[in-house]
Formats: structure tokens, C-alpha cells, sequence
């Protein structure tokens, strides 16, 4: 039997018609897909007939995370060696803190080819389902895109959030509900005004879509206050005020 | 007659199936298509029957950029008031430096309803096309997608590319291939090391995509041996020595 094949499919922010052409034809070539919470999982029956395909939720996985990844590219070779086309369907793009980085090293170390499909980000189109563009001539020539899964100052951040205050761009923060405070704080002690727009945007895209604006000073207050829980994205500068 | 109707549509990178169902679906019901140098123009016939479709190739308006845009603004409201669906496709993500809130405005100032479509920005799927994932858990939790039309330092730059250079994350040029020298120079200056590696892509998903990988200290040389040319991303952080 020849080896099969791995596609990491971006599934986009949830719609299921905001997946690329080209995700959906992987997705209907494909014999297993590895799909989690994220993306058109709930809708994949409108991409393609699962009929014939083995879906597996590995979101659902009984582990904690780390040992859930490790799982899921398990999976991945199990399943590719086995002689099938196996589609990794992720929310967003696979390379927007999607771990499709480690997904196709996994494959590369036991020789498997893997193609990666982007997908549209969050981190993009959740703000501009509520009317937020992240650029804007004359306003704004840059835009950051923040893990907010670590608060400021935490050992393992890699992100200097008061060089980041500073730049001058629009910052979007995904998986960042839990420590918003801090963040927030952050910026402001750097120096960042608490007038400085905000929104934040909760299931961005789909029918539960709920989206608030308010300011730098007020967004950690205006989470709590309207119970914003995952997946949620804000954005801090003043295109959030256009 | 009644009025009217205007689809913004991110047609992603290049390649013709990197477009979304949803912005494909709109381009299949569209009057008037009004399309630019960028995205899958040269494929349109891929993604709808053209023979039904008046289309438009903004890019060629014999004007500068400046009055350019007013031309495109004014042909999409004036084929909306005539009662078409027009659609705006555009390259990559229209909210990402493609002026997509200057249409959406100028269809609200006519009260002509308008939509956006998101699309794969070029910014991360083309580093991506090249095998450079734009985060890495444990590498980078950021990264900032900045336009590069303006040189560090020119009086309408919104950039502190020193703060940038600062902020730990993956940075994304697009639109820069002209000040490359002067952008790598401010990085450098900031103290972003010189052997930081780097990575530039020339028309990314396509068939006639070119890549080379550098760092930082000789991107501006490296681009110039290979005779890089508009459109290219480079993108400068860790990510492109993985």
C-alpha cells in the first residue's frame, strides 16, 4: 500500500463559506479529516459528503493539551501511512498560532508529504464582520496580530506588549479573553491612551456573532460587564473607532 | 429601477482557488465586476461565466493612484444606482492596505448597500507558500503585517519601525520592495540583529512564485541581485529560518 497524504486545510473564522475553493476540494478528496472546535466543523456537511469519510474530533481528545497535539499528529501518520488523504481541518489559517507548523514537521519527520491551504484569519475577519478595518490610509499602515493566551510578564511571553504600544499600529488580540486586564494594562502603562478605540467581537462571522465598542480603558470592564467568552478577538486603535 | 448593490471581495493572493465560496458566489451573481492587477484576475473565467459580466479593469484608469480611486468609487456607485450587483474584487484581504473602507464609505455616502467578503491576505499565505509559517509556538506569539510604501522617517509614515523592531514578533512587508534598503536600515538601527533571518517571495501562489531566504543585514542586497519585483512580501524574524 503507498503512502497517503496530509493537507492542513484553513477552515477560516466559521462561516462555512468562508473556506477557499481549494479547502473544500481537500476536504471532499479527503478520507479522513481531524477537525476540531474551531472552523466550519459544525457545517463541514455543507463541504463535502462525510458519508464516506471517517471525521474525528480532536478537540475532543481526553488529554490535556500539550498530550492532544502530540495525539493529533499521531493521527495524522497513523492514518497517512495507512495509504489515505487526511485533512487537517483548523479554524483560521493553519499558521496563525494553528501549531500547522508542528503539524508538517511531524509529517516531514516521518516522510509524508503535507500541503498547507491558508485560510482567512480571525484575526482579519472577525473585526471586519463588525464593520473594523484593520488598515486604514491616512489612519493606520500597520496592524499586529497577538496571542493573548499568556499575560504580559508571564516567563514563557515572547511578546514585548510595550514595544507594541508604542508602534503605532492597530493590535488584534486572539485567545486573549481570560487575560485582558493585564493586557490592557500593559498598554496603558505604556503609554498607550485610555481613549484609544476598542471592540471586541465574540464568534465572529457566525449567527451567535456580538460585538461591543468601547475604548482601550474600558475593554477589560466591557468584557466582563457583556460575559465576552472565547472565541472572542478585540482590537485596540483607531480604526475601531471608524 | 430599483437600486443596487456593491460586493467587496478579497480575492486572496493570486492563485484562482485561494478565493472564497462566498466571494466566488458573489462574483458568479455580479452585473459589473470591476477588478485591478491583483488577486485572480488573469483566471476570472475560473470562477464565473464572464460572457453575462461587464468587467472593469481599474488598474488601467489613466490617472494617478489619487484620482484613481475616486474614478473606482464613482463606477461603483453609479453601476449600483443603475440597479447592478457590482462586485470589487480585489487582491488579498480588502481590508489589509486595500482601501476596502474607502469603497465601503463611499457606497454608504450613496446609501447603496455594500458587503465585504474577506480573502486570504497575501501577508501571511504567501511567506506561507514558501514554507514560513508567520508564528511558531515557543519561537514568536506575534506578528505585525506593515505596509512599505512609505520609507521610515518620510513625514506621512504612521510606522515607528524602531518600536517594531522591539517587539519580538515576525514582521511582514508587503508593498516595500522599493524602500527595502531604507526599512531594513531603520530595523538594524533599532538593534534587530543583522543575522536575524529573513525571506522574500515574489508573486507567491502563483506560477510564477520565486523565493529567496537571507537575513535581515542582506535582504536589501539579496532582492536586488535577484532583481525582485512588485508584487513580493518579505518577512524578517526567526519564522523564515525555520
Amino acid at each position: 500500500m503507498s503512502t497517503g497524504h496530509v493537507t492542513l486545510v484553513g477552515g477560516g473564522p466559521g462561516a462555512w463559506d468562508l473556506i477557499t475553493l481549494r479547502g473544500m476540494r481537500a476536504l471532499q478528496d479527503a478520507d479522513v479529516i481531524l477537525t476540531d472546535h474551531l472552523g466550519p466543523t459544525d457545517d463541514l456537511g455543507q463541504l463535502c459528503d462525510t458519508a464516506d469519510k471517517t471525521v474525528i474530533d480532536v478537540s475532543k481528545l481526553p488529554y490535556g493539551r500539550q498530550v492532544a497535539q502530540e495525539e493529533t499528529n499521531r493521527l495524522l501518520v497513523e492514518h497517512a501511512r495507512a495509504g489515505r488523504h487526511v485533512v487537517r481541518l483548523k479554524g483560521g489559517d493553519p499558521y496563525v498560532f494553528g501549531r500547522g507548523h508542528e503539524e508538517v514537521e511531524a509529517c516531514r519527520a516521518h516522510a509524508i508529504p503535507c500541503a498547507v491551504v491558508p485560510g482567512v484569519t480571525s484575526a482579519i475577519s472577525v473585526p471586519a464582520a463588525a464593520g473594523i478595518p484593520v488598515t486604514q490610509r491616512g489612519v493606520v499602515h500597520s496592524f499586529t496580530v497577538v496571542s493573548g493566551h499568556l499575560p504580559p510578564g508571564h516567563p514563557d511571553s515572547l511578546v514585548d506588549w510595550a514595544a507594541l504600544a508604542r508602534a503605532g499600529g492597530t493590535i488584534s488580540v486572539i485567545m486573549g479573553v481570560r487575560n485582558v486586564a493585564a493586557i490592557t494594562e500593559a498598554l496603558l502603562a505604556a503609554g498607550l491612551p485610555a481613549l484609544t478605540p476598542a471592540a471586541v467581537i465574540q464568534e465572529g462571522t457566525t449567527a451567535e456573532q456580538r460585538s461591543v465598542r468601547c475604548t482601550l480603558g474600558t475593554l477589560a470592564r466591557t468584557m466582563e460587564e457583556h460575559a465576552i467568552s472565547s472565541p472572542a478577538v478585540y482590537v485596540i486603535g483607531d480604526v475601531a473607532g471608524l
